[in-house]
């Protein structure tokens, strides 16, 4: 596309004009702002043309990659015959296509899709449905949520609340009532069980009951889970925890929200998560992956038991989105699905899922690297200052360390991925989906070239 | 685009996995969900072709009309070149372009443009930038916000609970505190000052005045109001009202937010509704309009003052949208804005908007017809029992004539508008910009016909 404006001025424009998202503004003051101007596949390229390989998938989106024409057609195709139309008492083809085929992607009974515009939007929405279906059905004191510390959940302020980072709720309490967390699965700083991941996935299930005990199970609405959660830097579930939380939430009359706004769309090999892992929640949030990110979209996935109140004369679930179930958006998830089918790309994270994580672990010889954890195409890899004590870095080392070195170190050596210091600080990998082994070494020989020299640094 | 879905199996698919907004499911039992298939201009398509008048613009969005090739060649452009990336810490060309532009349209200093994907998160980011701001500079008590009775602001449940429609709040309460509802500018209904709309604008700007000291201004973060409310039927502003609530914002340290999600775009003749009436929020919220609904975006645009504690070192706004600012999204909006001024749609709204009104107008000797309120392309008519007295329809009647008979008659008849009981039944009008005379007289024969056949079935 012919640019409206040059280097120089895009520069300008974006100091001037640009409120960038979670992003310390001050940093640019004396440095370029670093524009990606166009991808390819795997990779994307600066404004001066510099390549990177874009192992985070754009923000945990991209899963077919840049640059694909087959949706670039689709989505022109079906701006030219209907670029809108809400889904508020009418539909379109799209829209029920792509319901159609979600629910037969989506494990058991999840067959009610309500499509939403983001995650946010999704997280959201799985929250209202419960609020509203506990009145519904004469349970109208459940409204509570229960999430894991640490986890992400999106950052609108229902969402926010439900999110389990509390430097990103300060500044903007208060926030929805009434929202409760519980420990997550992170087994490499597991305080109890360390040794017995099995143990320790019981004990991590154990703590949601007995919040729910603690905070009145006839008040609780719901428990929000990631199958791997991300924020922290990968945390796969314990065998038998998922099941374990499932357990509980029947025992309680407590509904379980697969939030797969990430993990979903062959990030972990399966089209959702719940199908990897082998549990149905009551509803699954999801959006990124969806489309690729080609245009956004989001939605939930709810059990059929679910609609079952608002099917009754006169009823309705009292919520709309302007933008949910787009005809551009919906056209994109569906040449986006045809892509994962015609390229066997959850095939593809089956049979190099382990690749990846081998060359990762290759990285286990330096000192500053603690562990390796994920699943799929999804990765967290912690830094540490101890190996043997697994002693982490200062807040400020951190700050230094990951913010003041890494972050643009990569970059300038051609990796794009993510130096996090919203738990322990991680390094976090989410490639496209078609990435395999040539990418996973060049992965690997980047961040041992910057890993080294960070400890170098120390 | 080929249908994945013929018609019968659409209405199956429909029917078992579309959850449909705002929509009572029960009503489709025994009935066809309408699927509009195609867009054209002014016009859209269902499947069985029949054809019908674009009233709404579908929800308020399609500014420049359907099917425009425009933005169907500039989105495929962009998503082939660059689909997707995000704007955290990172920028790429059309979002700078993007934000550079709204900066060039949006008054005074409002220069400072922080995306994001839907009008919800737009308000909610108004919220969450008030709060964060007053934290900084030394204001921590200030979280509160004011809005008025009946305004629609969105779903999520931050801009849930700023939203003044306790009908759709109840089911999902409690909310996020704090907010406070004040009266909104429904001259027709005015308690006081019926007779004199200066005095009764006064009147309700004092009320803001109140709430703000009955809440303690020290508390009180922002006031939201949009240039003309939506819902209940167009509410304009009453001379001196939106300055007047700039005065009284201005002498308690309080933001003032311009919710332009529906009015900005050219609705009402300019790109702002604070161009349009003359005033200067901090604020402005948009959507919908931006990119005529060809993909989803929006934004708030904020003043000069509001980034300047974000400026420090080490300092962020800790908020964040994975798809705000989409690349796709912003090529979508940028291309829209050149239809705006190749088409010289403002000066269409400018010159026709008042024919509009006229045209509409001349439904006010039917009985059932009590006010035709609005501005620019945007209008809300309000329906009573009785013109003399303007006695409204009781629940009951009002659901048999909205829900049971005048949607669905307009609907056959081939108009899209609202039929909207959210406040006193009204019907709602907001066609593309690029409509003329010929197609208000359309509307007014439609209206005309099943008003009258309303009237008669009393």
């Amino acid at each position: 596309m012919e640019p409206r404006l040059n280097s120089e001025d895009l520069q300008r424009a974006a100091k001037d004009h640009l409120w960038m998202h979670f992003t310390e503004m001050a940093a640019y003051n004396d440095a370029e702002v670093p524009v990606i101007a166009r991808g390819e596949g795997e990779y994307v390229y600066d404004d001066h043309g510099n390549r990177y390989l874009d192992g985070l998938s754009g923000l945990f989106v991209s899963q077919v990659g840049h640059g694909r024409t087959e949706i670039a057609d689709a989505i022109a195709e079906q701006a030219r015959e209907l670029a809108y139309f809400p889904i508020w008492t009418y539909a379109h083809p799209r829209a029920v296509e792509l319901a159609d085929r979600l629910a037969g992607l989506a494990p058991g009974d999840l067959n009610r899709v309500f499509f939403t515009g983001s995650g946010s939007e999704a997280v959201e929405s799985a929250w209202k449905l419960a609020r509203q279906y506990f009145k519904a059905v004469g349970e109208p004191t459940r409204h509570k949520v229960i999430s894991r510390n640490i986890a992400y959940h999106g950052t609108s302020l229902g969402a926010l609340s439900i999110t389990g980072l509390q430097a990103i709720k300060s500044p903007f309490e208060p926030l929805v009532p009434s929202t409760i967390q519980v420990p997550n699965t992170n087994h490499y700083r597991a305080p109890v069980h360390g040794d017995d991941v099995e143990a320790f996935g019981r004990w991590a299930a154990d703590q949601i009951e007995e919040a729910i005990l603690q905070n009145d199970p006839a008040t609780i609405a719901a428990v929000y889970v990631e199958p791997v959660q991300n924020s922290g830097g990968c945390f796969p579930p314990p065998p038998g925890y998922l099941q374990r939380v499932r357990e509980i939430c029947d025992q309680y009359g407590v509904l379980m929200v697969s939030d797969e706004v990430i993990c979903a769309f062959g990030r972990l090999g399966e089209y959702f998560g719940a199908t990897k892992y082998d549990y149905l929640p009551d509803m699954i949030t999801f959006a990124k992956g969806a489309t690729s990110g080609y245009v956004p979209l989001g939605g939930v996935i709810a059990r059929e038991g679910l609609m079952e109140p608002f099917q009754r004369e006169g009823e309705a679930f009292l919520h709309g989105i302007t933008f949910a179930g787009h005809p551009v958006a919906a056209a994109a998830a569906l040449a986006n699905l045809d892509l994962f089918e015609s390229e066997g790309l959850l095939d593809n994270v089956r049979t190099n899922g382990p690749v990846f994580r081998a060359t990762l672990e290759k990285l286990l010889d330096l000192p500053i690297v603690g562990d390796v954890r994920g699943d799929g195409f999804f990765y967290g890899i912690e830094l540490v200052r101890d190996k043997e004590t697994k002693e982490t870095f200062s807040a400020e080392e951190s700050k230094t360390l990951l913010k003041g070195f890494i972050s643009s170190a990569l970059f300038q050596a051609g990796l794009i991925c993510r130096a996090d210091d919203r738990g322990e600080p991680v390094i976090q990998l989410s490639p496209p989906l078609t990435c395999g082994p040539e990418h996973f070494d060049e992965i690997e020989r980047i961040l041992r070239k910057v890993l080294t020299e960070a400890w170098s640094k120390l």
